[in-house]
């Protein structure tokens, strides 16, 4: 048990998330909620000088634009000077050239600790690229868990990453150890946002400073039993209350939670 | 029967919004909660990739910019090239000339297959000089029925459009007939961006590919009774609870519920 | 009793507000449940022309960049020449170069009626460099109350306008009162955008006509004591639905409420 969630709500750490406009008002809210505090600037002239005040740099190119990839570039090396750990969501990349090159470019000039993406979007990255991806969404993937688990512990390896994919099952892998999550609710996806969130609350726990690949896990578990506990509250397909349990849930989940809750297996 | 809400749900299309800041989490929000799906991006690098992954596009120029209008204009292109659908939202026409000018060329270059915008905004792309237009909202209006009706045909002969405009009553035609649709509440008013929405739920109906006069009429049907069952669950002027049933009311809503519940007249 | 809320309710006043993309939405629904309207544009190409249609100008430099600075001096001209008042946010004021130095620029050039910052943003900009300032939160500030109203005072005084800190207590002053008010709730940090909120609050207060002091002590009431209606609904930390009932409780507010549960007292 790493504590994570009280070691976030004790610390309050600043994430610096520089991230897209559709979902920042929900990932600053699951920030918050979560114990950590929300810093969202994408200027790039205030990029670096931002992110040394911040405990944690979250990218996210939902809404990338010329500007943005260069307010991410500049706080990445801001990040890298301070020695504070960078989370990468690579959301889009295979649906267009621009993001996935802009992905890669992050990448490789970045090297975050933390890739999270859905499993279309980092098998991409990893080039397998017959995956369908349907913009955003995880898209039909129909790879076996130990092929996935493989080409997400090859990735890891390659960009000296934690790698999280998410999706029915999430994967967490440090490279060697892979962790599959049977945590979460389909409803997860009904809602705009909560994989960028998931990323935010990466960000959050990747600042406290513990081991990496356990603060991850624990992020992962967060938000996939946060989805557990909303959906019973809700009725059939209530996507707006499910957002706002949803919400609550982060704000009352403990570690103990996570513990009891956790259902995860290593793969080999 | 159209069956359109079955429609989307089975077809899940995908609708690539180029929209603005202020909604753009409601409106996929709401896509999400119709059982459609959402990709919004806005940088003009990629519109036109984008819009080939998409079933339809649409289009809101909340809050435009050159970027955007660019986007815009060559997501529209690639929507023509690959013959899906275009709905246009034009917010703020008539309330400034770069809206105003913006929508004409919108209008002029992408012809868009549908047109949503409030009244006053769809009486001033009309020519109606002298109405009340406060930024986004409706405005008082007091022209009777009937001047509408044939303003709103002209409009739509003229673009070749559906044209829908909302307001106490919203307004539905192709330019031969017109559809008076009396379901709905003011609490709609109330709530930001359930136009914007309005308009992504006309982009996901015109999606599935039937008439497209009775997936628009659906369309707003759906809004406007959802906005009905909100209502009875909420107490005077309880806005944040209505938005919360708003999305739960459209997830669970079914065609039934618009044949059932539906209260529209067609003028001559 | 100055009656603020029902003269925002009856005047209806229209508020257009250049401010960021993380809370505009939030914004915009508190603005609706007050009673008031919204118009979010940032595009210098309008600024002055929107602003010329509006009844109070709302300025937020939270996701500022070249444009929307550029647009807020436009927009602020307007105002000037249409003799509407300007409530300006500054926020992260002293966390960024950038944003002090817009600041900065925004007082000296537009000189707002209102600004509205939190205490750590009010003391930075009043000169007091050694404040904790930890990106758009309050930080930890340890001064006394009197020399924080003694500072606010200047600030008023310097900058004529009247002065808010929002903190664990709230400080409006007009450079000779000082009202401290008592009101409110730790949960109001846990909601993104409770700070713009009140910002845009204010400006609809303001644009309704009265004595702007009192105007601007109502509208901090107001968010403080919706506050705390909406934890009396919820369990522990309900982040999500204290968000809802926060603006449930906007809209059905009272000047009574304010009248009753108002706690304030004014330092010499």
């Amino acid at each position: 048990m790493s504590g994570t969630l009280q070691l976030i709500r004790s610390q309050r750490p600043l994430v610096h998330a520089i991230s897209n406009f559709v979902t920042a008002n929900f990932c600053a809210d699951i920030l918050l909620a979560a114990g950590a505090s929300p810093m969202m600037t994408d200027d790039a002239r205030e990029a670096a000088e931002a992110t040394q005040l911040a405990d944690a740099l979250y990218l996210n190119i939902g809404t990338l634009n010329d500007n943005s990839i260069r307010s991410m570039l500049l706080a990445g090396s801001a990040a890298k000077e301070k020695q504070i750990k960078i989370v990468f969501d690579p959301v889009g990349a295979g649906a267009t050239q621009l993001r996935t090159k802009s992905a890669q470019k992050i990448l490789a000039e970045l090297q975050p600790e933390v890739v999270k993406g859905n499993l279309s979007e980092m098998l991409h990255l990893s080039g397998i690229k017959n995956v369908i991806n349907r913009g955003v969404d995880a898209g039909s993937v129909s790879l076996k868990d130990d092929i996935i688990a493989e080409t997400l512990k090859a990735f890891a390896k390659t960009h000296h990453c934690i790698a999280i994919a998410t999706g029915r099952r999430d994967f967490v892998t440090d490279g060697e150890k892979v962790a599959v999550v049977h945590n979460g609710t389909p409803m997860l996806e009904c809602v705009t946002g909560t994989g960028c969130a998931l990323g935010a609350l990466c960000a959050a726990a990747a600042a406290t400073g513990k081991e990496l690949f356990c603060l991850q896990l624990d992020a992962v578990l967060t938000m996939a039993i946060a989805g557990e506990i909303a959906i019973t509250k809700i009725s059939h397909n209530d996507c707006g209350t499910f957002k706002t349990y949803l919400l609550d849930a982060i704000g009352n989940l403990t570690d103990d939670d996570l513990n009891h809750r956790g259902k995860y297996e290593f793969l080999a």
